[in-house]
């Protein structure tokens, strides 16, 4: 065992934190405020190769291992959770193009896409179909050689901003089986998109719904074969638990680093609160569980990287663990700054409403236990 | 002991409840939206007796005891958390006016106050002084017969939309007892006000920063004597405190009885998600929850009216009980919903983000426990 | 509503607290350790009425509603939880003879058992039978005019010690239809006595398994008719959910009470512990959750006493915060003890102990949470 | 960073886990039970080098870092917390003598221990000074070239059955640098030992107070210099934290493994409970719970064996939140048991009363959060 980052891992490290505290963490509020997507800085991102974490290089990709793009990850949200809770959905869509798709047709569009002149999103959710993703109703019907796709999607982030969407859709029958993966240009008619949805946080980044009426796709477009659509969002979603666990405790930091210097300012009965037992108790307890939540995720992150059997299992508890904490961290936080804390000015009260969704996005929290049990209860193997 | 409201608690909450339902509750989301201060039901509100509730029959109140108001409080919370809230402090300011003043200033301002012709704000916090109240710094100084006062308030609920403030500013020496207070017209020379701050809920009452800059005060309108104002505001917190409890639990049933429907239709894995025993547990929970908050306010109500030693105690108990589990509750039923939890179109995340104040205001839940505490702990009297 | 006391109620209370810091507080230890049950303080407790709490008079009880006899019990298990608990489980009995069984029967028994000249306990449970009560398997057959029980109870308090049984059996087909109740001498031929159970805590009661081998049982000691018995259970279920719940808070002011004494004299750094802000924070939750169990359980008492529909969910309400809430209390009141709260010789252990099988018995409060549910999710009524 | 244990840990981990479930876990009730300490039991430990675990192979030890050493524990714990949690103590106070005395005192006395002949117990606590260890009032006066001791040691651990003490005494003045250390004969003249307390679980280790009464002790049993004991017995506790919170990890794991186990079989309702979704929810955050408790104890060890600054924080953080969770997750799985895990014939109540001081011994949880706020409110560097 060894606790300690690598040199490739400290120098990433360095880079995201130095990109996250002057190009992201500046403007944070603002793009909260203005529900600003910020395209020129996602770019500037691309140039870090913030854009292509585990693509493989052959497309100018980083092609790290999902721990490396954790810490990645991490440090970026510490700057703006929406923003780089975005890109890591851009990183996973490319990734799948990469992945999946024919090479001429995976050429063709990821290296723009790690470059960032063009944005990806993915879209899985369905209005009727949240946590029971295997239920879509999206239909693709065979036209030719291709399809021609209709339906709708719900709550897919920078819907209307991006050039390249992943949707998933039933070309056969009911279940997880029967679910294809193509790759569909943003802007391909009889694509329509839905007002930007007004959210309690995440609003850097816009989220619509997306209507399919009959939108032709060729057949290139296929991401691997028919029916394994649902494969692809199955292994997608492992990596996209890590990521919003990442992100959130990334935001936690941030929060309780902003509550360890406001604690040691702020003066009430005559002394800096922070020499109030209950400040540094509270304080205490938040550093602790932080501290493990970053280790869950780590710890799933390597077992994702390791091929283990029970990487979906680690990852489903990261992902509980360390939204949970998050959340309850950055609301600590908040309530050390008192009534400051309620105001605009301060970002306590958006890292808490950034957080929110970390809890319910990527499979709900009960979804994340639904997955641990399945495989504590399971066929004897144990999880430990 | 007896646990039935009766038939005069019954008529108010049957009240309260058409007034909110109606006047409130369709419009609530609109003015979180906007932040829009509704002058007009509030003004209605006083035609149902709403503004003066546990003010003197002979101003035009209705002299309710607080268990009663706290019944009103509750039900106009149910339909819009942040303008209940004004209305608690309205009321606050308008009984201590008709209980402090000299007569003859008192029933030239209070009748007009419960009638709703002119609005009231509370000018107690300030940058410096939060939890440690009695260390104000606002000053008034002898001028004739009357005061000069100069010094900022912060965080003054409803201020620059009414027309009149009770200011608590420093007559004498350092500490409560050199503290008096004061009825000064909103308009009155020397008064700037701030922005409307933006945060995170309450947004349909404004809220700004006052400052006082050599502002004339007359004799009369000093409140009691000098010295008195921190006796008043005590006096005064264990009431608000109450309010600021009852009207977290009339949020947070409305939080649960949103929930309860939800779940009822939406279906995933083939069936409601109501038939999931996590979605019951978790109901169970939160109703046990709120039955148990609602009794702490009724109890520390009762005491109040009946004027017991302990009275204080029990208001601070209810405060933190019932701010804590209302803000639990109302998170759990976000979550119940899911990603529709998360967006404005539903009433979820704003029932969490008006919820999250009443945490911090009145007293911080922790303060809250340093009165529980000092009472426990006190001179040999059982709390219980 | 009214939160007072009335005079009876205050002398009931008044009672059986200086029964409860005469006789038992002062062997509470000592029968936790000897495992002894005390017979006689059990007989002179009957001479205070504590035997017949809830017995008409004609048969030499009390009559006393729910709530008045759920204060006695608070105010005994105070002494000793163990004991007080048993004494609730007798009453049950007495009153479910006294209520259900012919009037000359009834008249035969219940006198004697409210004078503690015999004892009764209680056999519902079986192994494979615990939450799910209504699949006992215990069979009564008829034999001429009587009845032949066969079967096995389990966790049965005061088994062996005392001097009749209440005993659900099936005489009909599956569910809850087919069971009824009998009385049956603790002395029948055909009954056997498994061994004491060793226990975590409840020390002071006997708890045997019950064996019955087609043992004979006479017409006349049926209680009401034929496949009535379940709905015997449900109805003393709902007022032992209120025992349990009331004998824990009685054990949890116990605990506090005694933190709170050990906080102001144990010297820690120069200074009490009672002047930690972290203890008098800790100490300030646990008179809050304390306070809110003691309205929950008699909010539902009164509801039970009123008879209203919605009595059974408040009662599963009351036992699950109650019980949950006291073993925090005393559990935190360990903590404060630091080592010596480990140690037998302080009662803060035997406490916790004493507490753990409020949460599981009459119902875990998993099973609770589904009584809560139903109510709650169920025809449209609300449950508040 | 690497998740995975080395061939050495995985070796010692399965020599650990054997020894464990073939010489503890069948006996563990029964010491339970008869307050049995195992002496042959330890001294077969010392067979496979449990007993000099990180002394140095000069003396016959392994000479472990602490992370294998915490692995090791885990195990052994699995089979009997309390005997685990003494060897523990043994270990400890055999690396202090080994760390500290003279080079010919540690040959004469810590080979002997490594193989078990003789044992060790480690006295600090007096009853006066719990968490203020520093406050001790044990006296050590000259009395020509050695000492004379005079004091009361309280909570021994092995106090009796044990050979040999390291005793903290006072040779200065006040504070924690007028403290020494020194190795006394368990036999020495003057010492005398109390009754063995009864306590509410570690029952298969004796625990008495220790009596000085001019004891003497030679100048070569002197551990390092005068007024340095303080500074050993903090080097001690951030070990010894770490062996509290693994020995805590272990015993949860055998309650998780014993619940899952159960859950499977138990059948209410017509199916086994693991088909519930509350159990498979409860199991779900138990697992996750222990994984992240792990990991805090794995990087403490880590931490602590790198010689990192903050390595005295993370000892803290793995502490606290290792004990808490443990106890959290065995007084799960007892509830999981139904009226089964209250009974002595079912290892759950056996593993919450022995997990109960988990959360006091070394420093209690709330001396943890002292130093945990200390690390992170001082000097500038962050904790992270």
């Amino acid at each position: 065992m060894d606790f300690a980052l690598n040199e490739q891992q400290l120098a990433l490290q360095d880079a995201a934190r130095d990109f996250a505290r002057h190009a992201l963490a500046p403007h944070a509020a603002d793009w909260d405020r203005d529900e600003h997507f910020p395209l020129e800085t996602i770019r500037e991102a691309g140039e870090l190769g913030f854009l292509g974490l585990y693509t493989p290089q052959a497309y100018g990709g980083l092609a790290l291992p999902r721990l490396d793009a954790a810490i990645v990850f991490e440090e970026l949200a510490y700057g703006c959770t929406s923003t780089a809770a975005y890109l890591t959905i851009h990183n996973m869509v490319t990734w799948m193009i990469a992945s999946f798709a024919q090479s001429e047709v995976a050429a063709r569009w990821v290296p723009r896409m790690v470059a960032g002149e063009i944005l990806g999103s993915y879209c899985l959710t369905e209005p009727g179909a949240g946590s029971d993703a295997a239920s879509l109703k999206t239909r693709a019907e065979r036209d030719g050689d291709g399809w021609r796709l209709s339906g709708s999607k719900m709550f897919i982030s920078g819907a209307g901003a991006t050039e390249v969407l992943v949707v998933m859709a039933r070309t056969g029958g009911a279940g997880a089986r029967g679910i294809s993966a193509f790759i569909v240009p943003a802007d391909s008619p009889g694509i329509s998109y839905g007002k930007n949805e007004k959210k309690m946080g995440w609003k850097s980044q816009p989220t619509r719904a997306v209507s399919f009426d009959n939108v032709y796709v060729p057949r290139e477009n296929l991401l691997g074969a028919e029916g394994q659509g649902f494969t692809f969002a199955m292994k997608a979603l492992d990596g996209g638990r890590i990521n919003i666990a990442t992100t959130a405790v990334g935001t936690a930091q941030a929060a309780l680093d902003a509550a360890r210097t406001y604690v040691a300012q702020r003066v009430q009965f005559g002394a800096p609160i922070a020499s109030l037992q209950s400040v540094q108790f509270r304080l205490a307890d938040m550093v602790t569980t932080l501290v493990a939540a970053r280790q869950m995720v780590r710890l799933a992150a390597y077992k994702l990287d390791s091929g283990t059997a029970d990487a979906s299992a680690y990852c489903a508890m990261a992902k509980r663990f360390a939204t949970d904490a998050s959340f309850t961290v950055a609301n600590d936080a908040l309530q050390l700054f008192g009534g400051y804390g309620y105001l605009n000015d301060f970002p306590l009260e958006r890292h808490v409403r950034d957080l929110r969704v970390h809890q319910i996005l990527e499979g709900t929290n009960e979804v994340m236990r639904m997955i641990i049990a399945r495989r504590l209860l399971g066929d004897g193997d144990s999880l430990l």
